[in-house]
This record gives structure tokens, sequence and C-alpha cells, in this order.
């Protein structure tokens, strides 16, 4: 059957038309080699996908591996990437305190974005591989478990976004949806809050299209079975103040013990609410400690020891404002960059990182900073020049 | 430089930008993998590429090799590719019989159409493999050389030929002009005929597009010091009547010889014109046998013997028009198809091919035939089915 050719789907494809399943299954086919795929990832982020071909792509990306299912309802969420972003570590055993499963698989950061399993790593002892017995045996007992994604799930996806990542097909909203749904299905979810970043630090660089992925992953969720929530959150500036992992796995664990910074509360509470349901139940789970209480318990379920010390860079040291300022922006880009640059993120997948360095800024747009203060404290292996910090900051002239 | 990521070059051409020679040079680097020269191949198909980008890449493509250079003016010729296209056996050596060298590397046939290589070795003996030296010595001695492509010319041009006809990006105006003259400009062409088709049976399908790509390659070709003219020829039908490689072979003899199909004859003698540069001179080649000897000495020159018999095929059949009709059109795609079938084409590069199989056809569009006349003649290994034949012409019943 000629229609059947890759080369001709991908025909099809360059001149706007609409697939069929078979026709996606013969690109998704593990024989069809990456020169092919990837003239196919460009031709979809050109010329788009129906929503039907959407359907068809995520249903093909699911079956293309193993798919679990749970003996109970299981929650999970999903943020499109941020700066700062240490909510899944709050989140999950906040949810768990209130009595909903969370049996969640996570990703490991990239470039100027940090991943939780990285974060989880910085905690001495901490195991992030399970198998899928053992992840529902620490279900059970602890209500929580947070591992690496299992290469058996939704591998097409694996494939494709492998080859997004280097042909410049990222920011395509039937890829990126079919990408976060395919690994939601095949892990059995039935519930789920979709944190959908807008802004420059983000995939979406707007929210019109940030709005567009939310409803497509809404839609997506709702059509193979899993409750799915979006909740749309700018990733202009860091999410809460410390980005490095070990910071964040501290300010993740300072929230718990309620303090923690505002934003990253809010957006916690607000998604937790989601998942379980219930607004005041989330608020007095953390309020009372056992949502703190579960934490630990799912982090010592897991190797990890919640009393050792963290790792500490061996350079600490506060970069402190020119002058009089009011701060327009703490750019998330650049404070993620930076943190990359330390040594806390990688540049390419597999690459070593740096548990303990990373940033930790004290201003952010709106406030209002006096010469001399810090804006920023730094924790690094070597001393940093206080431009790369001051960079990260748009600050105005305070008024006289 | 992050600038110059392979990555964020194929980004740019993504979003419609402007590359510079630096950039392109970032893709055509050795090391750029295929997965990411498909992708910027598919983003140059669906964005396009101004005219100063086009030069940089035709500029790179030759530079990624060595370049020939001759100590005369040598004549060259491309066709774009066609079914039943004999051209350069009868015009190579009718051009050189005038007193212009001809140096020309052809290539081989894929698909439905073939290859002057494939078609020339259906001569027994005859040698298309030359070296530089080789071809150099015989274009003194002899006038005319033809051989394969070598792989030290425009090596990038092969790179991303193949990688074209895998991802359903040939039809692009500047990757096949680019792909044309980065060829001819290393050979060390001096004056170019291009034969650029139009119709069913070509690259492309219609006559603006086809002088788009004309007009294009004429500018390319002056801007690298080749005086080019291109003519824009009809592919909806075969040209003259053979198609199939020793078929083709016995219709450049015959025209060679004063016989031969009228559009074969018509074209051949236009593109002559051009590079010859005196139609009458042209004509007088022909006329006087001294076209016909040339040719039998570059055969023998290359080591094949003019007066051997050609392969000929067990089978010849006539097939018969069913009832008496006007012939509408000789559709060139499927004669070309119908021939590759029978074994004389190949649809994957290296396959070997049958030199003895082919259709000869006996009417075109505007001919008329009688019922029981045949419409063509097969040559093949088995039987084949009239159908088959029948499906290539369509017929329009004759008026009472």
């Amino acid at each position: 059957m000629s229609d059947l050719r890759a080369v001709d789907v991908i025909a099809r494809k360059r001149d706007g038309e609409q697939l069929s399943r078979a026709q996606i299954d013969v690109i998704l086919d593990p024989e069809t080699p990456d020169y092919q795929l990837s003239a196919f990832l460009m031709a979809v982020r050109l010329r788009g996908m129906t929503e039907s071909e959407t359907v068809d792509l995520l249903e093909a990306m699911v079956e293309s591996g193993e798919r679990l299912s749970w003996p109970w309802p299981v929650a999970d969420k999903h943020s499109t990437g941020g700066v700062g972003d240490k909510t899944t570590i709050v989140l999950a055993p906040l949810v768990a305190a209130c009595g909903v499963f969370v049996a969640k698989m996570s990703g490991r950061g990239l470039g100027h974005t940090g991943g939780t399993l990285d974060k989880l790593e910085s905690i001495p002892g901490m195991r992030t591989e399970l198998s899928v017995a053992a992840m529902r045996t620490q279900v059970e007992r602890v209500g929580v478990a947070v591992c690496g994604q299992s290469a058996d799930l939704a591998p097409a996806d694996g494939r494709l976004y492998a080859l997004r990542d280097v042909t410049a097909t990222i920011d395509s909203i039937p890829l990126i949806a079919t990408s976060v749904m395919s690994k939601k299905v095949a892990s059995g979810a039935t519930r789920l809050v979709l944190d959908v970043k807008a802004g420059e630090g983000a995939f979406m660089p707007d929210a019109a299209s940030a709005g567009e992925l939310a409803a497509l992953m809404e839609r997506l969720g709702a059509a193979n079975g899993i409750e799915t929530h979006a909740v749309i959150s700018s990733m202009d500036e860091p999410l809460g103040r410390a980005v490095g992992n070990a910071l964040e796995v501290e300010e993740a664990v300072a929230m718990l013990s309620g303090a923690g910074p505002a934003d990253l509360h809010e957006l916690v509470l607000s998604e937790a609410a989601v998942l379980v349901g219930d607004a005041d139940r989330v608020a007095r789970a953390l309020r009372s400690g056992k949502a703190l209480e579960t934490y630990r318990r799912w982090i010592a379920a897991q190797g990890g020891d919640p009393d050792a010390e963290l790792p500490k860079a061996p350079v600490v040291a506060d970069v402190a404002a020119p002058a009089d300022a009011n701060v327009v922006r703490c750019h998330a880009r650049r404070v993620g960059d930076l943190a990359m640059e330390l040594g806390g993120g990688r540049l390419v997948k597999g690459a070593p990182i740096d548990h303990a360095v990373g940033v930790v800024v004290h201003k952010k747009g709106g406030d209002r900073v006096a010469r001399g203060e810090p804006l920023a404290t730094v924790h690094s292996r070597e001393p940093v020049e206080p431009e790369r910090v001051l960079a990260c900051f748009q600050l105005d002239p305070a008024d006289a």
C-alpha cells in the first residue's frame, strides 16, 4: 500500500492534510528512522494538527508501550516546566495527607528548568528508581511515591521528545499536549492537575497559547477517563525564592513547616484543592503538620533521610543592590540560566549536576530595595561576579 | 556562540528568518546529524529561501568538496528528469562533433525516471566510472566523455539529496536549483543548457513553477561564471517513443543515423544550438554523419562496442487498441512506472536493473488509432497483461 510509506505520510502533513490513525502509526513505527520523524515533526510544527489527529496521536503514543492501572484512584500533577518550581515536593505529601493517593512519575532538569528527580536526589540516600511493584507497595503504605519515568511507558514519547529537543520543534501545542498526556494516561492517573506556565521562562510565551494548550490537555484527559484541571501560572519570575536543587528542597520543607513564600503557597494550595476537592481539608493538613509528617514518611520510604543535612556549597555570598531601586522584575529565564551555569543544571541529557549550588532571590517585581541591601544570595563552588547576578534583575532608580 | 548551534539555525528558518552564510555552514557541517538536516529541509520546503540565502547555500555546497577546472571551455547539460529522456546520448556527441568539448557527469535512474548511466551501460563493455585524469585525456582525444558523478564533488549535495528523497522535501525550488547547480559549478562546466521538465512526470507540476526554477538556475549559473540557458519542456508524455535502457540507446542511435521521433529531434537540436551557438552547424554535423561517427568513437573510448547487439527481452508483444479511438494522451508517469515495474528501473538506490526490458509507445496525444492497431510494444521477461499497458493511454472513442 503505497499510501502507507513514511515519506508519503510526511508529504501529507507537509501539505496540511489530515492524517488517519493508520498513517500516524506508520510514523510512530519503531523502524521509522529519526530523519523521517524529525521532518514529520517540523511539518507538524509548521502545519499543526486537527483535534482528531491529536487524539489519534495520543492514543498511538500510549499504545506504543505498557499502560499501568491501579486498584485505587491516583492523583498526579504536571508542570510544563519552570524556574524554581518545587511544587511537587510540597504538593505530593500534602495531597496524600488528605487521603488521596499520589503515584507520580517525574523527570529530570534540562537547560534553564530543573527537574523534580534532581531536586529529590539532593536528599542523602534518596532513591528515585522504583519498580511498579515497589511503587504500589509504597503508595498503599505511605500514600505517596515519586520516581523516574519508566522507559516502558509511552516509549514513542521519549523518542519524539528527544528529537524535538534538537530540531526546534518543542513549541508545538499538539506535540506538547500529547507528550504530557501520553505519560499521564499510560501511568494510570485518574485525577490530574496541570500547571501550564506562561511567560519568558516557559514553553508558551503568551497567555493565549498557554490557554489553548491547557484546554486541549483538559479535553485529551477527559477523553481518556482522567479528571483533568489546568491552571495557568506566570513564569516571568522564579516560583518562590530558591533556585537550585538542595535550596529548593529546603524551601519546600519550609513551606510544609508553615513558612515559605506566598506565590508557592498559593499555587500549591490551589492545585491541592483541585486534587483533593476540599480546600479546607488541604489547609488543615498543612496547618496540623500532617503534610510534613507525610513528607518525612515518604522520603524515608524511598531511602532518604529527612533529617540529614543537605549538600552545602563552599561559597555563599550576598549580592547587594548598587543603589536604592524599585525592582521591576526578577527574570526567571536568567536566574534559571545562572543556576545552570553554576552547575545546578545540565545542557545535555545525562550530564551530572551539582546539588548544592544555586541562587536564592530576595527581591521580586514590586519590591523596593535599598542600596547595599541583598538582592540575592549565590551558593557556588567559586566566587561569582556580582554583575552576573545583577543581570537577573530589572531595577528602576527609586524616586528621591 | 549560542547563535550558531544547528538547533538555533533550524529555529530561525522555521520562523521564516533569513540565514547568514555562517549559519548555513553550521547546517552543512558533516557533524550535523541527519535528523537535524531533515528538520531543516522541511523548514526550507515550507518557508522557502531568499535569493541571497540560495546563493550562499550553493556556494557552501560547492565548497563542501573538490572543484574541477578544465583547460578549455566545457559544455554540459542537465535535465530535471523525465520518462524516455535519452537526450544526452544524442546531444553529447552531436555537440562534440561541432567542436565544443563535452565533459559530463550523469546520474542513475530512480523511480519512474531513468538515468543516462543505466542507459549507457546497456551497451556491452561500456564503462561509466572514469577518473578525472581519464576524462580529460578522453575529452582531448574524442571531444566527449560521460561518466558517473564523483563523490568528491559537492558531497553536501549527495547527503541532502538522499535525505530529501525520504523526507518529502524534493519539490523545493531553492533545494532543486542548488542541488543541480552545485554539481555543475563543481564539475567546471562553462556552458550549460538546462532542460526543466514540467508536467505530471516531472518535479515541477506546472509551467509557472518550472519557469521560476529555470530562471533561478540561470541566475545561479551566471553568478558562478557559467553561460546558462534553460529550456522548459513538457513531461506529460514520454520523450520520443522508447522507454527502457537498451530501447532508448537504440532510439538515440536511430536519431544520430538520421531517423528518430520528431519531439526528441526538436529538443536535441534546440539544446545543441544553444551550446554550439550555431544551429546550421549542428544540423550539418547531424546530416553529415559526423555526430554518429563521434558517438561511435566516444562509446569505443569508454570500452563499449558500438556494433554489439544490445540486450533483448525474451517476450516482445504488441498491445493493440480495443477500438477505433483518438489518443488524448500517453501518460509519461504511468509508462515510467510500468517500465520500472518490468525491471527497467529501481525503487531504491543501488538496486540492479534489467537493461533489456521496456515499452515502445506507437501513439501519443493527437494520434488516431484503429481497432487492432498496436498502441505499444512491451519488452519483458514474462508476458504482461494488456490492461497494464492500456492504462497508460487516455483514449476517446473515435467519431463514426
